[in-house]
């Protein structure tokens, strides 16, 4: 089968791969729908993440079970399922609890790479969710955004608190703050403030449920969500950058009491004690539980309430995947579907 | 009046000092029934924070009320009050958050020092709170401690969210810390884990609700705990020192999805920020706003359910207070209570 793999920064290739097969008894193999370019792709292929050899590439997906392993109980050949970027039991207590990525028995949902024809999923049943039948074809970018940037930003919109008569903040208009603006307005946020300073991703950020923008960054950023807020800052703030400008942008935009929710993989962020003690900021975050959202997701998605879809903004073959890289690098593309 | 002052590490001395009158409509002049040595009070002390000339000293107190400026509505001469440390007004939407150390008009509640005969309390209505009736002199210590310590432990109890169901643990043997035993108790936690190498403060943990003790510390503390909790780490963690260890003992010690409320005042803390993400950890916490919990400690008092003074297990006249700090700074007392 075809497959993308990152040999170096800036080299990415699609080439001819192994095909999946199932190794172990809880495992799935899906053909794949679709699949694209997520931005934690671009740390390692802007240099910025060490490579340790060539690395396939991609985890996030939706598309059909084509076989199970013999253990496999709730997902079957056939269905059209979406799946969280981390494989978890979905049994034990910290899964029920809410936290999959933290699973004892976690472990890459994508081992082989997603940017791919077809893929191996571990632990299938707790990771997949089937739905109720086969998509329309108009349905699949949406779903496949659910496997990771809507539930990222779902859970980093729940993180900060957001909700009824609540002023929502969010840093960064890639995909996954955009959808943090429309997890908040689902939600029930009263006011969402984007920070955007791209025409384009504000347009977005409004059809998604932004109420007001401020395209000032760091302190002059901070100084803008106060002016909008009675000089106290945000209820609830979005993190969805990782950076130690951005983590400090967010928690100073946030106010006492106020809810931080941080999504950002966090790349050389140190965060000062007393500074944090004196802000009075609840902080939450981290890898997102795609898997404890998964089934309001689909629901909303299936029945048309929500359209995250709309952050694809290039849709490419799978072949030419190394042209999604660049025009997601570029900024060119807020984010790239890959169809195999 | 005669009072504490700090003039250098090491070198606190009583003296005459001038006697507080009323400066603003908002103020309030005490008569000091008590005061007491803080843990905090130590840092400076101890030559860890810097003293910029002689400093008059303590900000945990209650009394009588000898005078009220004209602005002052709801406290009078002659009732038994308690406040907390910050001054804050009390009707802002950050104090009816919750947030009273983040008032935006907030200011010490004992410029000229606590550890006198008298005081003045700025803010009064918004700081002070009166008991129905002047105390017997047995609840006077009780009283004391909601000022600050019961305060703080409470807060950090609060922010870890214990209650029912919760395993609790609590790093720090401080008075904070074990009266955030007692309050994880008073909150319905389910297993109370204090983390101690000190029988008498052990003994004491016990009776204010600890059911199982951890002596190790850093990761072999963190260790015993998720041996004590399935390997995953308790729900609800308090950190009451501020290092840095002891803060990565608490953030260790959480499982994934659980609440860390730290009150221990962070001294060249810092934290990295993947490590934070990768814990999955709720973080929260600050100068507790004690006039939050008041109402509810007092009565607690009151009632004699509670008796958070047991945590002062010296007490000297207030001519004494050297001697006070000098056993507190070589941890021959918990905490020193001194009688003007």
């Amino acid at each position: 089968m075809r497959g993308a793999v990152m040999y170096a920064p800036g080299d990415v290739r699609v080439e001819d791969r192994p095909e999946p097969t199932i190794e172990k008894p809880t495992d799935a193999v899906l053909r794949l729908s679709a699949s694209c370019v997520c931005g934690s792709d671009l740390w390692p292929y802007r240099g910025i993440e060490a490579l340790d050899g060539p690395r396939p590439m991609g985890h996030e997906y939706c598309g059909i079970v084509e076989e199970v392993g013999s253990a496999v109980t709730t997902i079957r050949p056939g269905q059209f399922v979406v799946g969280s970027f981390f494989a978890s039991d979905n049994t034990c207590e910290i899964c029920r609890f809410g936290y999959q990525p933290s699973c004892p028995h976690r472990e890459s949902a994508a081992p082989g790479g997603a940017q791919a024809e077809r893929m191996r999923v571990p632990l299938a049943d707790g990771t997949l969710l089937a739905t109720p039948e086969v998509p329309d074809d108009d349905l699949v970018p949406h779903l496949l955004a659910a496997s990771d940037v809507l539930g990222t930003g779902w859970f980093a919109a729940v993180a900060a608190e957001a909700g009824p008569g609540k002023t929502v903040a969010v840093v960064g208009d890639g995909a996954v703050g955009l959808l943090a603006v429309l997890a908040a307005q689902q939600l029930g946020a009263e006011r969402i403030i984007a920070m955007s300073r791209h025409a384009d991703r504000q347009a977005l950020a409004r059809e998604f449920g932004a109420t007001d923008f401020v395209e000032e960054r760091g302190d002059d950023g901070v100084a803008a969500i106060k002016e909008l807020t009675d000089g106290h800052g945000a209820h609830s703030v979005i993190e969805a950058v990782g950076t130690q400008e951005s983590m400090w942008q967010a928690i100073h935009a946030t106010r006492p009491g106020g809810h931080m929710g941080f999504v950002g993989v966090t790349h050389d962020v140190s965060l000062n004690g007393m500074e944090l003690f004196f802000t009075h900021v609840h902080v939450h975050g981290g890898p997102a539980p795609v898997r404890r959202f998964l089934p309001d997701l689909l629901d909303r998605i299936w029945r048309r309430q929500i359209q995250p879809g709309k952050v694809f903004d290039l849709e490419l073959p799978l072949e030419e995947a190394a042209d999604g890289y660049r025009a997601m690098d570029t900024r060119q593309a807020i984010k790239v579907l890959l169809r195999p």
